[in-house]
């Protein structure tokens, strides 16, 4: 691998690194940051380890979660820096405070859109996570795996592949999954503690997005709202309403669920996820939003009940033209 | 393997063969079933596959579903047998009809308490599953891994670990995942149909119990309640339960969650589930019921609000107890 050898250079040449990745992180943004943070503290170097928002709480299981700090938290300017998961500059948040002037940073990751904004730019979109990235560079490392950093490569791979159920669970990922739990890490309560445990504000958001739940008459569309009330006194954070919207999408013989949320200024915000039909990023563009195929967004200003009736036939139309 | 001889001993005496998995088939029942199926029709035996029970819907994604068949839908007496996944002969449900007087039947189940009914047992409690003793088999027959095996044999897996997050889930059965979606097959499509698609009416039951979601001052317990009135509205099979009681034991923090349930002979069914502390199946015990340390139940003759005077104060008991 060719990237190997400016990896180990860089490392050579640190003796202090910051180690950052993106705003509002999500497991593979949390382990990869623990799992490099580790490995350079491994080396002796010095390691900084930095996020601007704080660690959601379902990680601190892992070890040494508290160890990443805010970016209040710290003073000084790094030469060396580590980006991970982070597909542009502005994903590492606000950091500009803590370069030096002549920061070398090394940009890893495994978003195909990934900007390449780093001075190294290790950015592998076949990879399923950042954390299998870091695995890779392990192996040729020749570095031992003991259960601390198996347990950081096992939390990244199974939140980034929704517990080995999305597409880009490949052989590898299984593969890299068994010679991580080989280690003898506890996986089941990783995964009871990363995938399955919830707060009871997003079982109270999700039982009121329940009691609106409605299906088209050909039961091929799903919908819910929540409306400003609801998330007044349940949301925390955003990842929550994500969960929401895909339990309309899960119903047997849905093509399309929908979540209409209220928000603070006066707009609905419009969540789309399909299972195989209709392309919800064209439907989403039409309304001045966006996204994927299979899940994507947009805004309308109005009311709930506004929102829903453009949305609907919208939906209808694109059902029809497909059955065509 | 010491088995191996056995079982190919018997396929060898064999031209028809009657293959059967317990009522209420779960996922690795379904998948042992066809895959025993499929692997005995390549090898040109004539092969009936049947349960007392319907196949769930969402196993329809698997090829030659359809070839299973109710018990009252054949005839004739089969003096070959093979049964999966059945821990005891009662499990098989009613079908001493379809058995000739001298039946030999191959008993391969994965159940430490299998009551080694059969001829021959071939009873593997390390196995993670029933798919996981056939893939062995295959290995050892020389078998080539096709597309439809393979995703027979990945659903069961998937199901059994409870999509890969049990404890079960071991080094070996990560690799044998790894080897089923080499063959091509999209893991993520079955992953999607068999655990994350839910009916309707099993959103509806969890929007009814969710909207009973109470949780304890210190937070170690959270419990639900459904009435009669939900559950003769909503309530399709008793799979959808289990999923029930999980959502209250998986909040973050709870130790134990319950959810109670009134049913039609006027008893209350109580499920309890629990993390780390309480034994519930000491508790369920204490009540007339049954079960293990994390997972079990009890009945109680009388109304909802009865029910939860008589089993909270007993948890309480268990947390203070565990607390000294």
């Amino acid at each position: 691998m060719v990237w190997f050898e400016s990896l180990q250079h860089f490392i050579s040449e640190a003796d202090q690194v910051l180690i950052v990745s993106h705003v509002n992180p999500d497991g593979d943004a949390v382990s990869s940051t623990l799992a490099a943070g580790y490995l350079l503290k491994r080396w002796g170097k010095q390691v900084t380890m930095v996020n601007e928002s704080p660690v959601p709480k379902k990680f601190f299981i892992l070890e040494g979660t508290k160890e990443i700090v805010s970016t209040d938290q710290i003073s000084g300017r790094f030469r060396h820096v580590i980006a991970l998961d982070c597909a542009d500059r502005e994903r590492m948040g606000n950091i500009r405070q803590l370069l030096a002037e002549d920061a070398f940073i090394i940009n890893i990751d495994h978003h195909a859109t990934n900007e390449r904004f780093g001075d190294v730019n290790i950015v592998v979109p076949d990879a399923a996570a950042t954390v299998e990235i870091l695995f890779d560079w392990v192996e040729q490392a020749g570095v031992s795996l003991d259960q601390r950093l198996a347990s950081y490569l096992y939390t990244g791979l199974l939140t980034d592949t929704g517990g080995f159920r999305y597409s880009n669970t490949t052989p590898k990922v299984l593969r890299i999954a068994a010679q991580l739990v080989d280690t003898g890490i506890e996986s089941h309560k990783i995964a009871d503690a990363v995938l399955e445990t919830v707060t009871i504000e997003q079982l109270q958001l999700l039982q009121k997005a329940l009691s609106s739940l409605r299906r088209s008459d050909d039961g091929l569309v799903a919908w819910m709202s929540l409306s400003r009330k609801d998330t007044d006194a349940f949301l925390q954070s955003h990842e929550d309403l994500d969960g929401i919207v895909n339990y309309a999408r899960n119903i047997l013989g849905v093509d399309v669920g929908i979540l209409f949320r209220e928000t603070e200024d006066g707009t609905v915000k419009v969540s789309l996820r399909s299972r195989e039909f209709v392309d919800v990023g064209k439907v989403a563009k039409a309304f001045g939003g966006g996204g994927h195929a299979r899940a994507a967004g947009c805004t309308f200003h109005g009311s709930l009940k506004e929102a829903e009736e453009k949305m609907l036939p919208r939906l209808r139309l694109e059902l029809e033209c497909e059955k065509r």
